[in-house]
Parts: structure tokens; sequence; C-alpha cells
């Protein structure tokens, strides 16, 4: 079997997914294309090439869309051939190595769990953001918006994955290993520091999370940026509160934004990319580039394969 | 029967509510005294008494104190003479015009609803933030730490008691008035523009708003930060991290913090000020002060006036 994200193929671009589509898309695609990087644009091939999509731009057709006014689950069934779709389809069969959208998250979502299928041991796949905090790499945010209401099991998976994704690229730890390196530090986001604080899902999660290795109780938004933690969990909905709410802060401040690449989904076998809708082509273009960078770690194979992996050994005692 | 909060009687301080209680409330009422503010301590006479607290400064001996860690409804049915209890019930019995505590936020609702009783029409009372929005005044966040999942007819109410703050202190609008001003913008805090987007509860919290005069629907953290809402409806858990982020972000970023005095609880028919577990003595005094001027309006007995009188005509097609 091909494994799914492969760092050779194009990078597929939903061209349909922004709030401007096809434009940017279309930008992104020939200044990726000026600088190497192959890409594939899947949109609806009349309106790319009216957008000035010419050869040697790769375009797969899609004729349909996912708007942000759909419900997710009810248009990707209805049409398989929704550019998100056909463009995830590209990934699971090796045609595309990664995938990038500024469409709604619930669609990707959704087109990703249809074609790429579900890993074991994850619940929902769950969107992991970099919080730009002064002295790390990028704190990682776990669920920054993916699946709103997911649950305290989801919310423990999401903590499994940013833990995985903390550990770095050092590939995939023997089950006999002894020394993993350090334990990321993972906080759950609420309102105060006591166990007790917070939502049922968060003070679910909580009770859930006590005995987790790397787990250091609540995280207020200060706690966050202070950086006390390498691994925020949240559901989604919170989690998008507080990205969007440091975003809107930072741009009020005049703050560098660190460069807005989009954040990676994790939970699936393949590096796929989330953006904002209203992103640009300078955005989007760097999320091309973020995409690829995943492919060529093999990050969301390796997230996928410790929490399969971890699954099996829960309640084993087995250390990681 | 007496009218709680007058605005003549002193403003009655729990003096066990901070994480270093008693000292900056003991600091805190001798500033008031100093600057001619009547105040009341409330809290163990001996601790008080050793913290500095010698007469002229008014003590109210109360034993028992409700700490982060307790459950609050539990630990308020089990300590009638708990010190925010005690507090509440001077307001209650008007030897108080109205309260000040930095206890646990649940804590000071319970005693609210159990000495000063619940206003007709208020489902769960909310605490009112102002955001230090530029160009405006302090845009309103209501729930901005009260109840957790309080469900969608609460944020309803708490969308009506925000439009009545807002709607300024021009007295109680007489029934038959037709010209009440503008009518405030009411947005609902959620993580994209469209309908269908956000958690359960704002899902439904989205269509239980939609025919109410001045919904302008949802708001992103953005939108806030640009001041297109006059009151912001959030659920305490999410309008909680949104104020903490703005704080952490504000803090960071060196920006004015524009003087924290605290949140107004709303629903209930006296003014009550919830400030910050880690206040000091500056900010309680502020603090006191809100609340002082809180009562001279008369803010709260007019916001649960116009919720009850709404209460009352709900359905009947009267403007207001």
């Amino acid at each position: 079997m091909t494994e799914p994200g492969s760092a050779e193929a194009p990078v597929a671009i939903d061209a349909m997914g922004s709030d401007g589509a096809p434009a940017p898309e279309v930008a992104a695609a020939l200044a990726c294309r000026a600088r190497g990087q192959a890409v594939t644009l899947v949109g609806e091939r009349e309106a790319l090439t009216g957008a000035g999509a010419p050869p040697p731009i790769d375009v797969v057709d899609a004729p349909h869309r996912v708007s942000m006014a759909d419900e997710p689950a009810m248009a990707l069934r209805r049409s398989p051939q929704a550019s998100v779709r056909v463009a995830a389809r590209l990934v699971a069969h090796g045609r595309a190595g990664a995938l990038v959208s500024a469409g709604s998250t619930g669609a990707i979502i959704g087109a990703a769990l249809l074609e790429l299928g579900r890993v074991p041991g994850v619940r929902r796949p769950a969107v992991s953001a970099r919080l730009p905090v002064p002295g790390t790499d990028g704190v990682i945010l776990i669920d920054a918006g993916g699946t709103p209401d997911a649950g305290v099991a989801a919310m423990v998976g999401f903590a499994r994955m940013g833990v995985a994704l903390a550990a770095g690229d050092d590939g995939p730890v023997p089950p006999d290993a002894r020394s993993p390196g350090p334990v990321p530090r993972v906080g759950l986001l609420n309102v105060g520091a006591e166990p007790g604080r917070g939502n049922r899902a968060v003070r679910g999660a909580h009770v859930a999370l006590a005995h987790m290795e790397g787990f250091i109780g609540n995280v207020e938004p200060a706690d966050v940026l202070a950086g006390v933690a390498d691994v925020v969990v949240a559901d989604a909905f919170t989690g998008n509160v507080l990205l969007k709410t440091i975003e809107a802060m930072a741009t009020a401040a005049g703050l560098d934004r660190h460069g807005d690449a989009g954040a990676l989904l994790l939970g699936v076998r393949a590096p796929i990319v989330v953006a904002h809708g209203s992103a640009e082509a300078a955005t989007l273009e760097a999320a091309v580039g973020a995409a690829a960078d995943a492919a060529a770690s093999g990050v969301s194979a390796r997230v996928a394969d410790r929490v399969a992996s971890r699954a099996q050994t829960v309640g084993s005692g087995t250390p990681r």
C-alpha cells in the first residue's frame, strides 16, 4: 500500500476554498511553481483558467465546492466532486503529497476522513496551531478550531496528538526505547488553576488527563502566553476563540504575526494544512511551504503511528 | 420594603476573598476611608485586626470563608457565616449599599441569590465586564465569567441584561415611551460569521436571539476589538477566556489596562462587583469606587426592572 503524503508528490491546493477563491489560490500556485514547488490546483477548470492558471500549472477539474454556509457532512456526501474532496482523494492515491485548503474546516476534516480514512486510536482529527510565544518555537494549541463539542475522550486524544507533535521529528520511538527525551508539558486551557474550574467538558478532561505523563494541570491565557506548557489542549470552540483573540490583539498592537502559514490537521495520515478563509496569495504560498515541509518530515504519519501504538498500550503501564 | 443597594450606605468588602486576603482588603478599606468612602469589612475579626484594621474601620465578624477549592453551593449552604454570605446579607438588609469581593465568582453569585433573592425574568445572574475598545466607553461582555454551561435561555437573558446596561442611566423607561434612544448593537461571540458556526450552545443562542431588536449576529474576536457591537454575549467559559486573553495580551504588549476595577454582576437588585482573586489593594479600592458609583446610579435595580418588565411583555410586540 502506498503511504499517503509522500514528499516527492506535488501539494494539492483546494482552489475553491478561500473567500476570494480562486484568485488567491491561482496566484499562490504560480508563485510556488516559480520557486520550483510542484503544485496541483483542484477546482472548476474554467474558473481557474479564467483566473490565470495556464500550463505548466497542473489542474484537476472539480466542478463543485463546499461553501461556508453549507452543512459540511451533507455537502460532502452529496458532492463526491467537491474540490476539497477531490484534493483529499489525490493525496489518498499518492498523486499529491499534501493538501492545502482555506475552505470550511468542517469540510476539510470531513473530506480527509472520507478519502484518507480514520487512524486507529484517533477519535477526531484536530487542528494544531502554533501560538507565537516568545522564547519558544510556538506553543502547540490543539484543537484550534476543528470539531466543536467533540467531548472529553476526543480532548484526551488531542493531548496525545499534541505530545506526539511536540516530541519532535526524531522518528518513531521503538517500543523498547527508554530515553525518549524530555516529556512535553501539557496544559488544559481553563479559567482558573483549580481542578474543578471550567465547563463540564473541561472538568471532565481534567479528570481524564490527571494521570497523563507531562500533564501540568489547568493553564489560563496568561500562562499560555508565558510559555508554561509545550502543548495546550482545548475544545475547538474555546481554542479557536483563544487563537483568534491572540491574532486580533497582535494585529491591534502592531505586533509581528510571525508569518501565518495555516494550521496542521493532526489525526490523519497525510499533511493537511488549514488556512484562513480570508487568506491571500502570500499566506497560501506559505501554507503550501508548510505542507511540503510536513510531507518531507513525515510528521503526520509519525503522529498517527504514535497515537495508534499508544491506543494499543493504554493501561499496560508502558511509559509512552 | 427597603430597596437594597442604597447610595448612602457603606460598601461591604468581603475581607476573605482575594488570594492574599485579608491584607489587600484591609489596605483598600483604609485607603477608601481616607478619602471619605464609608466601607464595612466583613471577615474574621481577629485576622482583620491583625492585618491592621483598627477603628474607625467598621468590621462585621464572619468566621468562615469560601475558598477557591470549595464547591461554592455546598460551602455556602454549610456556612451561613461565610464572609461573602454575611456581606451579601448586609446589602440585603440595607446596612451596606453594595458589595465587593475578590473571592470565587460561583460563591459570590450563590451568596447573592441566597441573600438578595432572584429577580423575576433572570435565569442566571451574569458577570458584565467592560472590554477596553478604543473609541468606546468599553464594550460590554456578558457573561464574562459567571456560570459555565448556563444554557441557551440564560444566554438570551445575558443579552437582555447587557442591553439594559448599555442603554445608559436615563432612568427606567416608562411603558409608553416611544423614543428610548439608539438600540444597543448585540453580537454573539463566535468563531465565524455564519449562523451555523460554533458549538451547540452558541448555535442555539443564535436561533434564540435572531429576532431580538439590535441583534447583529455572530462576532469574532477581531470584530469585538473593532467595536462593531455595544454588547457581546458569551457563555461564561468562553467569555472569561476572551477577557483573560485580552488582558494577558495587553500586559504582554505593555498596553494600558485602563484601570481594572472589577466586573459588575447583573441580574441581582444591588451592585455587586467581582474582582480578580489576585487583586491588590489599589484594584480593590477601584472596585469599591465602581461599586459606590453603581449604587449611586441605581444601575442594578434599573437593569433588574427592565429585564423583569421585558419578561412580562415577551411576545406582546412591545418594542422594548
